[in-house]
């Protein structure tokens, strides 16, 4: 989530150096354990050298780490340490990089967070198996936790991956599909996004030893959140300054994405839905003086109210399943401004 | 492993149709809880429909599911039913299938089982997708095997894994390596090939309830048992009529791969041996007569002898571990009689 570029105050995410404290070292542990190769690309990917393994003076590593400071911050809303959950925040954070390892291969996106994706450097067969050593190596982290809670995290993250890899399809056919349902929409997106972030709150409270009604609160307050984020990216997709991944603002539109302002608009009745009807038929991926026309009748068609309204509700669905975890009070302030930073209008 | 083409009189390889008939109605269904498009992406590449979804009227059911077999019959050994080790059955032939995907994008082989690779009749995104789904759907179905049994299961698959990703990374290295001994090529293939093996050994074990003494049997068995199998091949692909996989014999000496016996001859001193390196040095693929060429220098050094005298060696040591498990002994016969099948000389 590097790609964040607020109007607010520099600050207004929340800074918390103690995630990065005891994120990474653990997840500089699990990426040195892979072997040369992957380790190389691994470690490119997320800004840690260049792609001759040189060290970056800059490296900002890799984004913002939402998903590890949501599970470290779980840990500590049922009142036990943060550390206790580092191999969580870790497994999701691997899993994170498996997704877009393997995405930018399959969307064929040349660009992450503003570098060359790693498939466009190292090849794709590097990409692909560097994506299924980090997928492993999530698995292996959470099954080498204390015994007792490594089971039931290793069984969460599989529940979790299923979620995953059937919300990335569903997000792939979309592309070739003429109509999706904004229901539909909602399905892939709590699959693709919605469940890892689930599965980094619900990691935070198993690990910490959260009974089962705490878990199930944190889960579900990351899969509404997840989908809260997608939304509000989506947005950023089209009228932002920065997309998300890096791409360039209009990218989700020149490739004619079926994100959710484009779906709710392609949806809805009047002159503009029925124009971006037509315009999303074209043959051709649609050039600048077209994706500024798309901008523009999937706002009249209602489409960017439609995202913006359904972050809000999934928001507030989101804040309502944490109070069922009965967090701590501190830790419930926190997570409720990331949260708030996460899916907050950025444009 | 449908790729056996003996000259020993047919049903030499043991007929076990109950494994047919307890394997494919959970096989079946495991691949049609996939989305749409993974679903046909990986039936077609299990050989049960054409690239269009129409069903084979010769499907074989893509190999002789030789993993299955084994997890089955190793419930068995330790006198359970079988039916108790489905679960590991279906997902250590998932996960072969999600290596065989992903590997033949990796090395860019267009054929498989004697049919175009998946990648190359549905594009590269839609293997490496169908891979990640088959991957995660091992790991579901094992999850959901009874409780008590279910989280060993899961944790045994996740250490495997681990071991194949490392086993892939390492013989993909091999190709870029001048250098190979012959006991970095025994890790290689303990990792690629004994893992998995020795993991339906094990799984067939653990779902049945056995103690770990003999469960450790079982899997010792697996991966000795993998080696002794992937050295027998390795010399079926030299010299065989048809290498494994489908693909042409000469194929991996064309390719210059790095297979035991050529591993063994390079290492080895002598005239054949020295030509040879200057043959792999070569920087195009072999034409037909470096082939043949290639074929006769690698006998001449030793490589074939050093290759049968190890799958003999490894086969030996799995029959020495299967006796830990302490096997029924009709299972024990059974699961020799594959063993010999998988490991015997062919040509």
């Amino acid at each position: 989530m590097s790609q964040i570029t607020d109007p607010a105050p520099v600050g207004a995410f929340p800074r918390l150096d103690w995630v990065d404290d005891l994120l990474t070292p653990a997840l500089r542990a699990a990426v040195e354990s892979l072997p040369t190769a992957e380790r190389l690309v691994a470690g490119y990917h997320r800004g840690w050298w260049g792609a001759d393994g040189a060290p970056r003076v800059s490296a900002c590593g890799g984004g913002k780490a939402v998903r590890p400071a949501l599970a470290l911050l779980s840990a500590v809303a049922v009142g036990a340490r943060p550390a206790q959950a580092v191999p969580g925040a870790v497994a999701v954070e691997l899993v994170h990089d498996f997704t877009l390892l393997h995405d930018d291969v399959i969307d064929g996106d040349a660009l992450r967070r503003h570098r060359p994706a790693a498939w466009s450097l190292f090849g794709t067969p590097a990409a692909v198996l560097t994506g299924d050593a980090l997928l492993v190596t999530a698995l292996n982290t959470l099954a080498q936790a204390p015994a007792g809670r490594a089971d039931a995290a290793v069984r969460e993250l599989v529940g979790t991956l299923l979620e995953l890899v059937v919300g990335q399809s569903h997000d792939v056919a979309f592309e070739t599909s003429h109509e999706v349902s904004v229901a539909e929409y909602l399905a892939m997106a709590a699959g693709k996004t919605g469940s890892l972030i689930g599965c980094a709150c619900a990691l935070g409270g198993a690990l910490a030893g959260a009974d089962s009604v705490r878990v199930s609160g944190l889960r579900e307050f990351g899969r509404h959140l997840g989908v809260a984020f997608q939304c509000a990216d989506d947005v950023l997709g089209i009228w932002g300054r920065t997309a998300h991944s890096g791409k360039p603002v209009g990218a989700d539109l020149a490739a004619r994405k079926k994100s959710l302002p484009v779906v709710a608009a392609l949806a809805a009745p009047g002159t503009a839905a029925r124009r971006l009807r037509e315009l999303y038929r074209a043959p051709h991926p649609l050039g600048d003086a077209e994706v500024d026309l798309a901008r523009h009748l999937v706002e009249e068609a209602g489409g960017r109210r439609a995202a913006e309204e359904e972050a809000r509700r999934q928001t507030a669905a989101a804040l309502r399943s944490l109070s069922l975890a009965r967090p701590a009070a501190d830790a419930y302030r926190q997570l409720h401004d990331i949260a708030r930073a996460m899916t907050r209008r950025r444009s």
